[in-house]
Order: structure tokens, then C-alpha cells, then sequence
């Protein structure tokens, strides 16, 4: 690592830290429209200050900022981050002003401070770093900053499709979320895909329900058709399904031994004495971490008001997650899905598609990986607890599917999770950090093999 | 039968004609409480002066109207009938006002001329003929027109239950409804009763679907669930279901055979192209008619609103109606219920309890039935079509329990059902043979062994 590089960080602590705050500010809430196009701007204006190729893109959502910084060595990595953030409210809750950046104990408390502006703009201030120090940067460094990552990313799919070339590169890093709750930097490796659907069963019309013994009803249909899905094994039924599954690796195992997690804190915030199938330790962490799912979001029929109504329903609906792993596909699984109703005498139960990505997972002995394990424990004097995969989703699916690129994610938020919740924060020392962390891996992937 | 009394309807029937439409343009729309008292204080009103024993009673909810005239004979007869009337709405589709009772080539139209004012108040006119005649009346006639049948009678259960000496009788007969498709007055003499019940399962709150490897799902716990009650062969699975049910009588089997009914009709209407299990005629009326059923009227659970959510919902509820035969009672059937649910593993459902009723019919060989049916047909020249038990309930079941009483039901409405829509109306003749028709049955049941 160059030292003039990690001098300039020293140097400009306080700057860089001024700089947070004014990004911080800058309100940028998606689902309200608020100070959306002025983040992009000044996000745009900062990156072209630094000498990028800076563009502010305009989407049928919110803008998406994209920048190039050409380097010396072959490589490319593309950052990945997001400027909305999520609404502040419940206002009351907040001990300071959630766009006023307030500095306490160490503590800077913004909406926003961890997701993503906090974390993502390490990346950039790691950019400004080697400018300033006068040192060639190692790789090439291309940014794409999202504004509607809040509210479901609409507009990133059509855009990384249309713009594979702009984009493309050697890996692809997030920078987003908290530590561990015992305090350890985390990298996280993989997400799980999903394939989402909506079922519906109907017929011409509401009736009496004195009618019941001769015609059909929605509800019943439904409730079977639910129930060849899914059994109190919470084996899913549909043939096939398991298929593709890829397993995690021997390693990928020890990293989730290894990772930090408070069972009977989940247990008792679901109030249950146990989790499903008596599962515990590792077994239960294997199945959050690595297996599929299918799961029941929503379901809707008839009359559901005060006191009884006496109808066959016309229309019954459920609304089902099915969490993919790697290598299950999503589209595969819809067709599977068809099938399996078809078989079991469900062909009048109508599928929407409501949305399909594929899950990922980063190889612990990929090059990006190793580069950035290392960068962390360098940076941060502690080494980064790695998750192989999470047990959510994300859009990251859309760089996988246009570019062929994994994400990995850093995270270098406090353990204290206030993501979405008042009184969002990150340390001053962990911004800090994060920022040589970056600077520090664009030099160590630059040599990796 | 006394001809004085003939003759008084020949004289009358203008008068009778006259009452029946001041009736008619007396409001009394019970959703809306529009002329609920006034039409109660009319009602009181005639019929003490004819010299009955008439109450108004005010309940928590509408009036209810009493009235007993003593007879000569030992029997007593009790009439059940209903003064509220359905909202009139939508008042555009009326050709005529709904509380104007005009008359257009014989029909009188108004909202309430079936349903139940020109059926019920055929009785009252019945015992004012003897009045008039000079004839005393051969039993004892009682009435009991309640408020609020058309929003689900809820003052009547403790009425009934308080005032059972006034009540009592040797049969209760109501009037109310239409002639067959066929043109045939109709006579029902029975009705499935009801346990209806809303089933839940819950956690302690909403969680992120990426937990579901581990965490409970209460919407698959009740997809579960409901799937252990009925399986696709329409089989109720509950234990002991069937155990009560009261299979009909070869008589009753020959009365359905002979029942006018459309089944190509209801199942145009329904978009279906046979009736579930394949079944088609006399099989498909008996199920109809006398099979108890374990119908869902409603479900809810999770996000049913636009789009994607990936949410583990924490509370499914759905609503469960099932119809009942004689001999199963709603609380045996609730207590089989929880026996089945915990049997199953569903200790966790929650069974709450919207209402029960329990079923009955008459023996076609019974007195009132047998003098119900030559009355009818000596006044209509018009045998009338018996149906031995409806597919549907209804608040009969109060008297059956308090006062030991099954309800037959007289139907004197047009062929053209208009209950409950626009342009309600009722045959001139029909109302005048109805009244002839109750009058004969004061004679006939009297004198019924």
C-alpha cells in the first residue's frame, strides 16, 4: 500500500468527515420524491471534481449516477450503491434531525448514515484519496449509484441491461449494512435468488353459500392447491424443486459456523420456544443461511369483516415467496410450479409471475474476496466476519444476470442496526476506516491472482 | 269450511286490497331505521282492533309486534312474520315508487309485497274475515312480526327465550316467499341450521420473509389446518361429522323428486359445466337439500395489495360456515371441531364462534303440514309443491329451541323472485287467495289428528 495514500487519509480526516455530513443533508427519499434529482447532481458534481468520467443518468424512476475512473493496472472493479434512503418517520422518535448530521460521542446520526450513504461513499472518498496523494490508481474504478434501491430498484434492471458496456468489469462490491452484533466488520459473499407469485383461483360470481354442496369455491380450491405446495415437514412438494440446489461447500459451512448469531434473540422476538422443525446451531443456521423456501406473504378471499357472511367466495388469492438458492433459476421453477398444479388436478389455478431473481454466491477463495478480506483486517485491525450468503435478496441479481458479476458487500455500519428505524448512525471511526479499507483494496485486488 | 267466511272475503276484497297497500306505503326499512315504529304502531294498531291481545315490545333493537286471539278449539296456531322490509335501492331500477303500492295489471309493486308484508299480513286478514263473519275462530291465533329479519334477527333469540308462555303453540306456520318457477304456491317445511366459525392462528408479529426457514408461518399453520377439514371429494373430515345427520325419509325423497328446479340455469349462472362430484339430478337435489356442508367464506392473512411483498404475515384468519341437518347441533359440532383440530396438531388454531343454528323439519305426515296442503289447494285450485327442507338456515331455528317448534312456510310471492331487487311485486290473487288459504287452514288444522 502506498504510504502517500494512507498520509492523505490522515490528512484529511476532517474533510472527509464535512463532506459525509453535507452528502448526509441532502434529504434524498425515495418514496416521497424528496431531494432526489439534487442528491444525483451533487454526487454527479463531486464525481466529475475528482476527474471521472461522471454521468447523471435520467430513468423513468430516480436518477442513477454513474462514473469512470480509468487506472493503471487491467482490472476493473464496479462499486455499487445507492443515495435514496428510506423515509425519517416517525419523526418524534429521532433525537436529532435526521437530515441535520449531528456529530455525538463519536456518532454521526443521519437517515441514511448507514443506508447507504455512509458506506458507499467510502468508495469515493478512497478515489479522491489517490488523486490528492498523487498516485495512479491501481485499477480502473467505475461506480453505479442507484436512487431506488428503497423501493424496489424498477428502474436498475433496463438500465445495467442497456449499459453492459459502460459497466462491465472484473467484480462487483457493494458497500452497505452493519457490523456484527459482536462488533466485527462483515463481508457478505451471496443472496438467495426468489421466484414470487401470486395464485388465483375464481369463478363467475359470488353465491349463497347455501349453494356450497354444488359449486365450486375459490377457497377451497385454493387452500388444496396451497397445500400440495408445501407439508408440516416444510418439505416444498413441488416436483423438481430441489433439483438444482447447489450446496454449500466445506468452507462456506466453517465461514457460517464461525459467524456471529443470537438464536434466542430471534426466538423470543417470534415468541417461539423453538425454531421450525426443532432445529438448532448449525443445522438451523444452514437452513436460514442455504435453503429455499416457500412461504405464504399474503392470502385473500371473500368476506373477512366483523361477524359472519354466508358466501362462496368468487376469487381467492395467495401471494407466495419461493427463495431460491444458486443454481435454481426462477423461471425454471415457475414452469415446475405449472406442472405441479397441472398434475395434482390445479389446472384452474392461475399464476402471476410477480417478480424472479437468482440467488448468488461469492466464492471464498475468489480473488475479490481474499483482496478484501484482507484490506478490511488491515484497515480496520480486526478480521471481518464473512457470511457465505444471506438469507434475503437483493438486487444485485441484475449485475449477475446482465454482466455475469457476483456482489459481495462490505459493511462497515455500527452493530446496532437502525437501518429503516430512528436515530440511524455510523461511528466517525468507522466511516474512517471503511474509507482506507477501499482505498487499500483497489491496491490489493489489483494484484490478486 | 264456513261459507259466512267466503263470503265475507268475496265482499271485502277490495277493502282487503286497500289495507294491503296502506301497509305497503308504510316504510320500514330496517338497515336504514326508516318507519320501523310507525309500521310497528300500525300494525299493534289493526290488530287490536280486531280485537286481539296486541303488544308492541320494544327490544334493543326494532319493535316486535304480538297479538292472541282466543278460539273455540284447543289448538293453538302461532304465524311468524317479518314488517322490515330490504333497502329499496337502487331507486333508479324501480318502474313504480317502492312505497307507493301502485297496481298495474294485477301486480301491486312495492318493496315488501313478497317479502314479507303481502305473504304475512295474509294471515291477518284471515282472522279478521271470521271477525267480520260473526265466525269464531276454531283455534287459538298468535302472532309474532318482528323488526329486523332482513338484518339477522337479533332481538328475537331472547324475545322467544322471555316470552315463551305468551308464545306457545301446537304449530307455527310463516308466510313468506314465491311460487315455484312452475307457478306452483310452495310450502317448505325445513331449513339447515348452521355452525359458522372463524379460525385463526397467530404470532407474536410480522416478520421478514427471509426468515422462513426457521420462524412459524401462521397462514401455512391455517392452509394446513383447513386442508384436515374437507378433502377434494367433498368429504368433511372432522370426526364424528356425520354422525348425527338425519338422512330424509323416502317421503321427503319422493317430494324433492318432484320439485321444480333449473339446474341448467344455476349453472350457467355459476360459469360451471356439471355440479362438483359430477352429480346431476334427483343425487344432485339431495345434496343440495339435505347434505350438511363445511364451506370457507372469507380468508385473510398477510399482503394482498399491489405487487411483491416478502413479508411472513403474523395473523390468517378464515371464516368457516358449515350448514348442519337435523340432528347435528352447532355446539356438538364446535366441540368435534377443536377435538379434530388438536387430534391433528392444530392445538394452536383458535376457534372462535360467530353463531349457530340448529336445523328441522317437519315430517310431511304432520297435522299442520297435511292441512297447510289441502287449505292451498282448495284456495289456489292448485296443488302445492313441497319442498322438505331448504339448502338454506334461518331464524326459525329460535322457536324450535325455545318453544319445541318446527316452522313451515307458506309462499304466496310470484314465480318472478324480486325479493330483495327492484320492482318487488305481488299478484292481486294471490294475496286474496292467500288469505282464503290461511282462513281454511284456521278450519282445517283445527280439526288435524
Amino acid at each position: 500500500m502506498d504510504e502517500r495514500v494512507l498520509q492523505i487519509l490522515q490528512e484529511k480526516t476532517e474533510r472527509n468527515v464535512a463532506d459525509l455530513k453535507r452528502l448526509l443533508r441532502q434529504p434524498s427519499i425515495s418514496a416521497q420524491g424528496i431531494g432526489m434529482l439534487e442528491c444525483a447532481q451533487m454526487l454527479r458534481d463531486e464525481l466529475a471534481a475528482l476527474g471521472g468520467q461522471a454521468e447523471l443518468h435520467l430513468t423513468p424512476g430516480h436518477p442513477i449516477v454513474t462514473a469512470v475512473f480509468p487506472g493503471e493496472g487491467p482490472k476493473t472493479l464496479l462499486v455499487y450503491g445507492h443515495y435514496d434512503v428510506q423515509p425519517p418517520e416517525p419523526l418524534e422518535e429521532w433525537k436529532y434531525d435526521p437530515f441535520g448530521a449531528e456529530e455525538v460521542d463519536g456518532k454521526i446520526f443521519a437517515r441514511g448514515a448507514v443506508d447507504d450513504k455512509g458506506n458507499f461513499y467510502t468508495a469515493i472518498k478512497a478515489v479522491q484519496a489517490y488523486k490528492e496523494a498523487g498516485v495512479p490508481l491501481p485499477l480502473t474504478v467505475k461506480f453505479i449509484i442507484e436512487g431506488e434501491e428503497e423501493v424496489s430498484s424498477a428502474s436498475l434492471y433496463d438500465f445495467v441491461k442497456e449499459h453492459k458496456d459502460l459497466l462491465q468489469a472484473d467484480a462487483l462490491i457493494g458497500i452497505d449494512g452493519n457490523f456484527t452484533v459482536n462488533g466485527y466488520p462483515q463481508m457478505l459473499l451471496g443472496r438467495k435468488g426468489m421466484c414470487y407469485v401470486q395464485l388465483t383461483a375464481r369463478t363467475a360470481r359470488d353465491h349463497h353459500s347455501m349453494r356450497a354442496p354444488l359449486l365450486v369455491n375459490p377457497a377451497w380450491r385454493l387452500v388444496w392447491a396451497l397445500n400440495t405446495l408445501k407439508n408440516e415437514r416444510e418439505e416444498v412438494l413441488i416436483e423438481g424443486f430441489y433439483d438444482d440446489v447447489l450446496e454449500p461447500t466445506e468452507e462456506e459451512m466453517q465461514l457460517l459456523a464461525e459467524l456471529d448469531w443470537n438464536p434466542e434473540a430471534l426466538l423470543q422476538e417470534a415468541g417461539q420456544s423453538e425454531f421450525l422443525l426443532g432445529l438448532e446451531g448449525l443445522e438451523a443456521k444452514k437452513r436460514l443461511h442455504f435453503a429455499p423456501t416457500c412461504t405464504i406473504c399474503g392470502i385473500g378471499s371473500g368476506y373477512m369483516g366483523q361477524g359472519p357472511k354466508t358466501v362462496i367466495p368468487s376469487v381467492a388469492s395467495a401471494k407466495v415467496d419461493m427463495r431460491l438458492v444458486p443454481n435454481q433459476k426462477p423461471a425454471d421453477i415457475l414452469a415446475k410450479l405449472r406442472k405441479h398444479l397441472d398434475k395434482h388436478g390445479f389446472s384452474d389455478i392461475e399464476i402471476e409471475s410477480l417478480g424472479g431473481l437468482e440467488g448468488c454466491r461469492t466464492s471464498p477463495h475468489s480473488p475479490i474476496v481474499r483482496a478484501m478480506q484482507q484490506s478490511i483486517t488491515e484497515a480496520f485491525v480486526l478480521k471481518p466476519s464473512i457470511m457465505p450468503s444471506i438469507p434475503g435478496s437483493g438486487p444485485a441479481y441484475v449485475f449477475k444476470e446482465h454482466l455475469n458479476l457476483n456482489q459481495i458487500t462490505a459493511c462497515f455500519g455500527p452493530p446496532e442496526d437502525l437501518n429503516h428505524a430512528p436515530n440511524e448512525y455510523i461511528f466517525r471511526s468507522s466511516y474512517l476506516k471503511g474509507i482506507e479499507a477501499i482505498a487499500r483494496l483497489f491496491k490489493l485486488y489489483s494484484q490478486a491472482e
